[in-house]
């Protein structure tokens, strides 16, 4: 699997509303706000230590994607990912940075 | 019914999954972006049209109200709403501006 068949929404259609939903979410908000921290690069998706089984997990990442937060790729055996903090920042100013650094 | 009878959450826990959830819906973002233009004042609830049922409006005043989006009280017959702003603001700096503002 190539990052080209996975699903990653164009950064002009990005919508609010899945957004919001994607990161109402404690687990996911936390995938979001670690990825936030070092935006500049890629982290294994097996590195986040999430209390959820493995098809959770998958679904996560699914919904983070398809909203469009985070861009995935293969890279040999792992899957990485990145969040798309200039896309989103480009759509919705200022909206990432309210959500990570909610108390 | 007076105010008294509404659970309002104190500002201070006030928390961010729950608001995140009830400003995902486009009807409830909508009413929330509306108040948002007159946070000086109130609105009256029945004055918001919103294409869904009436059991369907008042769920939605209720998960605007319990996640402390708004604040809610009868005046004679009517239910009056407004945005908590200011708890908003001090909680969640730039979250509701982000949020309305988003395309």
């Amino acid at each position: 699997m190539d990052s080209g068949e996975l699903e990653h929404p164009p950064a002009e259609e990005l919508q609010v509303g899945p957004i919001l939903l994607a990161l109402a979410d404690d687990n996911r908000r936390r995938v979001v706000a670690e990825l936030y921290e070092r935006s500049d690069g890629e982290r294994l998706c097996a590195s986040f230590d999430l209390p959820v089984s493995k098809s959770s997990r998958t679904r996560h990442w699914r919904v983070l994607r398809e909203a469009g937060l985070v861009h995935q790729r293969s890279i040999g055996n792992g899957l990485y990912m990145r969040l798309r903090k200039d896309d989103l920042e480009s759509r919705f100013p200022g909206l990432i940075q309210a959500v990570v650094g909610a108390p």
